[in-house]
């Protein structure tokens, strides 16, 4: 049963293992925020590239749509996959607020310093992150977009994941001058207080700031534009 | 059965109608491609918004991969939507060329004059088509983005769809000072040369300028590049 | 006396009448933060322009640094005034979250519609704002930004200046095709609510939103970096 | 005798060997359309720096005059100069189609990959090739422009070249992140092939760019447009 | 006899009558600054888009090449031409500062107000005024370029022009919110101190501002720099 | 006593040595412009950060308010610090000239070569510094802002000073391939002269650029606009 205030945690990708992750780390953490976590079953197991972009975003839209029509009482919702894949359709299906991890977390980091490093995964992401950076007019404060060249699915598993993107941090943030590091990927989420004490900068992961972020539009009483480019899908009139 | 350096024309739309037309249309005037035409009849009829432009995406991504897969020798691919969507995932599961008709109508305008004019059909178009301008780093170029405000299924059956968009064209050229003007949805193709010669500037149809590029790129021996971005999606390595 | 978990909010220009207004409005929607109210009574009483921004913003910073040195326990800063003047500078002298209403109703607009328009009071401020935007890296998100006319100090006893900012809002709206309403002056707070009611767009009030923000920063343990370009001010070295 | 459909192709510069050497390797590997070669016979011999581009813009500009009131019947014009000298001013005294090797290298590379590396001969052309690229709109899509530092006129007889730039262009891909290889002289075309295959990336050789960007446009009835800033030059009055 | 510490003013049109005007109009004005007249006597009457401005680049390079070769003692050059046309390849040809007149007048614009208005001759000059705003950066300073649609020639001998002038400008200073006007044409300079008492507003003349910066630059020590893209040109060296 | 036609030029930190050291450096070459110096004593000792900059800024648009008042007979002013604090300001309560050091060497550059790298101090001033190039638009010019390491207040008394900031531009211009180099910082100036012969690009000095640029423009009869931005600050109209 859903319960009137909470937000939609939606991870675009297929993977159960890393949703339930998600959801034991932040559920962990939250104090102030209900939340009910979701992912979809025909994308992907991680997103890494356009083409998963695009399986995702379409069973997002799906599911968004879908939880719509059941008539979701949720304060909104949040896109658990860090490039923002179908935060525009899924805006257009509903009036809640809909935030995505990656546009979260870097329009967060501009509050709090001049420049940022984002660590992603796959060098084949950087290009994605990087248009995305640019349509949220972001590029004068990014210092750099940087992958660790461990794949999502091996950020589990791989023992050496955390020393790996540590090291890689810390050597982005002193050579560009960032001032913030941002988790490029939600499965890296539960590492963030860990590498906030290590790296002595804010580190921010984009779970957390979409959550904050769909919380606090709702807590002030705003809610996605229907005007023009987010208005409901048009009726098509077909010819007989 | 499939000829040998064809190139695909696929509508992202669901509409078999629509398809049919600029099948005529095109198939009347090319002289110097061979031309296959597909829809994705799991579609939206027309593509308005990012909800409709999503799915198309993902319908348009799924016939590519499929088209790939049975071994097409086409010599590319014309995505026949204004708004582009789906090429950038079209072009990763396809090492030929893929080209969108919005991308290459604008980029073609470029060569012709200082300054176009896009005429698309509903406001709520306008935001994508002006996002895309800023991505291809058109923003210099671009006088307008202007709406008819005419459905994209209504451009056959108003009889007073031409006239309106003549007239909308001519008032905004004249006053954004546009030099050539963009049919800014592949439903206004066969109006082209009607209106390049009324209006007495460069008038651009994004299905032949795709073709076109498709044609150019193929003839030189140039392919979608598969390092990095766009290359072939990841096999994902799955815990067990 | 300070309560813990306190957010500090800061009207930086002298008048004590805006600033007990704008703590009856916020105190009566709030129900989630504890404000304190702060003016600085050295400032102009309004601020409107480069000098008056300049007086105003370092009576914020002195002001800051004396909360900063009386060990406030806060959770955070607003600077409330929309052209977010001595943010930068507020920002070195604590590591709590310092959120001007400019950035944050700005910001916050993004992730609710394509386009904002802003109502500011003078002709004066519009440059201001700009470049704020620019510096945002919002150009390609601002519609356009509107002065009323109105003094900031007249905005409460001019009996139809609540008619002229609606009519004014509504015009520009439509022409620049606007999809969220930004209020461009802490004075207009308290119209938030109705002017959302009869324009049908989302009205952001800055005050709302930058309080939104300090919350939702502080709740996720995120503080400003203290590395680069917001560190404490360096201990100057005098030759003796 | 001219022909009727032939394209012609200008050597802005006063090289008769080099245009021989392009018109060798072209004719060699056209299949679709015929070429007639011109060189401007009083312009410096290689084009290195503003003022060379300066003198050739001005021959070019003649040439294309006296083409042009001569009748010919050519489809369009190529300007074989990758700094796209005098491409303005030849626009503006023909209505043909007329299109520089630089700009169509860099706008058919936006087709295939995300990011393009140039590669020039001399550092002093870098800036000019940078302001063109910036003038295309297409900074964000250049990952880097590299100088070989072997002047043009050494390409053919330096017995290192060939390695040099391979070498160089192997690290640039790398370093940069670059999908894609562009030619950033007339003079390495005929090594696109042999480049391509030893790099694995697409490698654009402008000439076939922009020869097949004039037969594409031409194909489908596309030429300059006359309205504006390229209309044919002002009778001027001339005061008695 | 040339004076050391001249400054040669090259007026890059074939308009003798034209140069006259501007020397009677700037000797009468100038205390601190001796002027040698130049004119380009091959060059078209006037500079009205690119093709005049091809050609008068090329007799403009040429005289200042001669100029150098004579060893010329002057302390720079003026270039009286408000496109600007020629000036990176006489900055090459010369270690002296060269100042375009265009270049001058919106540089100094920016010391003087937030966005200034340009008021040229003809529509067709207003592309590549506003291609050399992107170029110095000045798209967010310049609020508009207005064409007066006087041709330049006609300047002087329309009784009317200076009233539509007059006209024009006011308009354009109120629709745009400019700060600063700026007289686009040379032939306008003789009007500046006139518009400047009835606009209110500061005017600028490029002829008056470009000589003030070659005296500034020259006073200072400061000349081009010959690293690079200003490097004299580079000896050819010729097969044999 | 004020002499007419002097410069006014105010060190907005609160070093008396160090603007000694300016006059010292100044008087000694200038020969065209009579200067009068201040310092702003309630200001800190140098100006390293945003901090410092608002304090700065507040002591100098005091200081320039009371000249004003005083009926100083100035050409205009010059504000001395490189980044530019309190110059809009001063712009705003005063009508003669105000120009910043580093937004004159900074525009003066462009005019000297196509790319130019700025020498500052301490890295926290790099972001701030950026951001001005923003503002003025010259991103596309600026090759690197490096800092020195060396704080203002040691320039003068570490005996190793000159030969780290030689060396650190002899790398910058190299790597980041610079055609002119700007000193970041007023306690540079009198190693201009030095640098340039030892460097053999164009050094710039801001003190020398500044005060050059107040003399041109008021030898043209230029002032600041007092239309919107600039305008005198608004009379407070302050309810009863």
């Amino acid at each position: 049963m859903m319960k009137s205030g909470m937000i939609e945690v939606i991870n675009p990708n297929g993977s159960v293992e890393m949703t339930q992750s998600l959801a034991d780390s932040l559920n962990h953490n939250a104090d102030t925020q209900s939340l009910r976590f979701h992912y979809c079953k025909d994308s992907p197991p991680s997103i890494e590239g356009f083409s998963d972009g695009t399986k995702a975003a379409y069973h997002l839209t799906e599911l968004v749509t879908q939880l719509e029509s059941d008539g979701s009482s949720a304060k909104g919702y949040v896109v658990a996959c860090f490039d923002d894949t179908g935060v525009d359709a899924a805006r257009e299906v509903s009036s809640k607020p809909v935030i995505g991890i990656g546009e979260a977390a870097m329009k967060c980091a501009t509050y709090l310093g001049n420049s940022f490093v984002v660590m992603t995964t796959l060098q084949r992401s950087v290009p994605i992150i990087k248009r995305n950076i640019a349509n949220y007019g972001l590029n004068a404060h990014c210092a750099a977009v940087i992958a660790s060249d461990i794949p999502v699915l091996s950020l589990d598993c791989d023992p050496e994941a955390y020393e790996r993107i540590l090291e890689k941090a810390q050597t982005a943030l002193s050579q560009f001058h960032g001032e913030v590091l941002i988790l490029g990927c939600a499965g890296m989420s539960h590492w963030q207080k860990k590498l906030q004490e290590e790296l002595g900068v804010p580190v921010i992961d984009g779970m957390q700031a979409a959550i904050a972020m769909v919380g606090a539009l709702s807590g002030i009483g705003l809610s996605t534009s229907k005007i023009c480019s987010y208005a409901l899908p048009e009726k098509k009139q077909l010819a007989e």
